[in-house]
């Protein structure tokens, strides 16, 4: 079977304009990737009927299948049903079946209807509507010759929603899969990464091993479109020469490794947090059924919480400063001691934008208290701005727990 | 001055395969719009030399000013300085001072510096070098006959250090600047916002008006380029319109607002929260100086922790339920009184993906007490699957609390 090829389109000028991240480009090429279409393009569009129209006729010359996102809503500025019909000189019928579900889902919240809303009962003709069950815009599915169009609403959630039944559909298609591999790295950067992988392994023909690093995690992959088998070894090789770095493969994420070792061992976590004020809680509760393993965190920005609320001793406090490791170590064990868990994870350290107590951004002091022996204490200085260093130090410290639970 | 068009070109096959979102494209989209340049064009380009070659010239047709971030690291599919010196028939010269600059760093850390790290001491001829002082990657700046060809490392704090120098070269090119004035809202639906604005607002020529929604916030946007000063006027008439529900302008967030309350009234803010799981207690944490309001959170993921942390009556929790608006009340009491602060925000629901207590996924109660009377309850069914209620919840939550204090 030939190679299909596919290209994404998001609709909207505020991508242009950054004032919207474009996280549906990643989700629909995520998507085609693995119903074995190459994702050969992906672009935004702007809120303007001509250039949308011009991108999916030059996106379809290369590509066999463009996935549109956005532009589905009721408003002037939602013209992706216009550059559908336009762009194939199809009419747009109002579909009377699709004006009654409309009339019918604001019933149902007891709302008013604005008359607005009926533009998202209009379809070009020809082409089928794809359920939205979470909102008011339907997607649309146009077959174009051999080729087919998909457009999708754009809030992620009803993109989701709406685009269930495409990736079945694609998949019988193309008949074939692209596959990766991922070998997940923390602890090395990616030019010593690469250097000891590379020593390591001999790259069959067909294979491309590519590297990908942020937030303090490399990975490192393997793609082929030939046989998926010829990945095994090499992933095998990587695991190999980099040992305890290695710490998951594919779509793992740290606190999937991490939940995990603790459901193996019948184990809970509690966090005591202050420069990652929360985000190492939201990280650790993002998994669904993570309450299983997760009880919480005391998020102590203030200095006098690290005391009042995770017990860290005035003593320890006064003598060290809330920045210190002697800080971070009580804070581990006053998160296992006061949010009874087995396992206390601590966060402390200077985020910025200025120093503190003296301390430079990005001093960052992690601890893991366990059930048998005293707090490990990990000390670091990491780079970058407030959120980086926020982001980095999340990643730390479940890498850090994640290196005493396994 | 005639206008100046840009283009934003990420490079990367992650982000077409979806392994990673290009949030670069969004701040490159942002700076460029503030620089004056009408960002025409935005896409994702694989690690590919001749797509990127191709892709390069491509958009130097339209644009005058590209745009590229990533491709600059040390491994073998870092191709955008080879590419933008074939693009433009131009040798790569190893510059001395980059080489040395190279060891310097390395030095500094007592590291050994990889060999393949040289490759980014290697600049296209004639290119002048973009200073990257948090990273190893400098960037580029190509004057190509009257168009300009910029290079930008991929992490995106390297490539903000990167590109300091280059928003003020271009806003000198430009000599004019687009407009927008932004209107945010909370509590009404995209329709109900847009019916209320045009109902009361006559736009002027030359002014475009459009809606951005998206997690529990619309924004109405005006947008002009010429002069600014008929955007006030329309903003005044939106917010006439659209009274309460207005909480900010422009680039303002819900957690800008909110700790400018609390600051000018010189109080402070705790948090006792369970769906959200540190979500909230990270907003209200992100902003630098988020110290002197926000004192901390009691991240009560497990039942037993809203009593012995967040000081939730027993028997609230035995008569009631965990997720129930009774819950939420003592939760935001208990905030208040347990992390010493003048006001308490409480969130308790059902993330999902399940059911819980026989309460539907997206149930969310919501609560603030404040110093003068008795808390506030708000419950709500939110859409959407797990991350999008915790999300949701987030925003609402900073709203209720928002309105209590303005």
């Amino acid at each position: 079977m030939p190679d299909v090829k596919g290209a994404v389109l998001a609709v909207g000028s505020e991508l242009l304009l950054g004032d919207v991240i474009n996280s549906n480009a990643a989700y629909l090429g995520h998507q085609l990737a693995a119903a074995g279409v190459e994702v050969v393009a992906s672009a935004a569009v702007g809120d303007d009927l001509e250039r949308l129209v011009t991108a999916l006729r030059h996106h379809l010359v290369e590509a066999d299948v463009v996935v549109l996102s956005g532009g589905l809503g009721p408003t002037v500025d939602d013209l992706t049903r216009n550059a559908v019909a336009h762009a194939f000189d199809l009419p747009l019928d109002r579909v009377p079946a699709l004006e009654d579900g409309l009339r019918a889902k604001f019933a149902a919240y007891g709302a008013t209807m604005p008359e607005a809303i009926l533009v998202q009962a209009d379809v070009p003709r020809g082409a089928e509507v794809l359920d939205n069950p979470v909102g008011t815009a339907p997607g649309l599915w146009l077959a174009v010759g051999d080729r087919v169009v998909i457009a999708l609403p754009g809030p992620p959630h009803e993109l989701r929603a709406a685009s269930e039944t495409v990736w079945p559909r694609l998949s019988a298609r193309t008949g074939r899969a692209v596959t990766t591999r991922q070998v997940l790295v923390s602890g090395l950067g990616e030019s010593a990464v690469a250097e000891l992988v590379e020593a390591a392994v001999a790259l069959p023909d067909g294979v491309a091993l590519s590297y990908l690093a942020g937030g303090a995690v490399v990975r490192v992959r393997f793609t082929t479109s030939r046989d998926p088998s010829l990945l095994e070894p090499l992933v095998q090789s990587a695991d190999r020469v980099l040992g305890k770095h290695v710490w998951g493969h594919d779509r793992q994420t740290l606190d999937d490794i991490v939940h995990e070792a603790l459901a193996a061992a019948g184990q809970t976590v509690a966090v005591a947090e202050s420069l990652t004020g929360g985000l190492l809680a939201a990280a650790l509760s993002r998994r669904p059924g993570s309450s299983a393993t997760f009880r919480g965190s005391a998020v102590v920005y203030a200095t006098d919480l690290k005391r009042t609320l995770a017990g860290v001793p005035a003593q320890v406090l006064a003598g060290h400063g809330a920045v210190s490791a002697q800080t971070a170590a009580a804070l581990a064990t006053g998160a296992r001691e006061r949010l009874g868990s087995d396992w206390g994870v601590a966060v402390t350290g200077v985020a910025g934008p200025t120093e503190q107590e003296g301390h430079p951004v990005g001093t960052v002091h992690l601890a893991v208290a366990g059930p048998d022996s005293a707090p490990v204490v990990r000390s670091l200085r990491l780079p970058g701005d407030r959120d980086h260093v926020r982001t980095l130090s999340v990643t730390a410290a479940l890498d850090l727990l994640r290196r005493q639970l396994t």
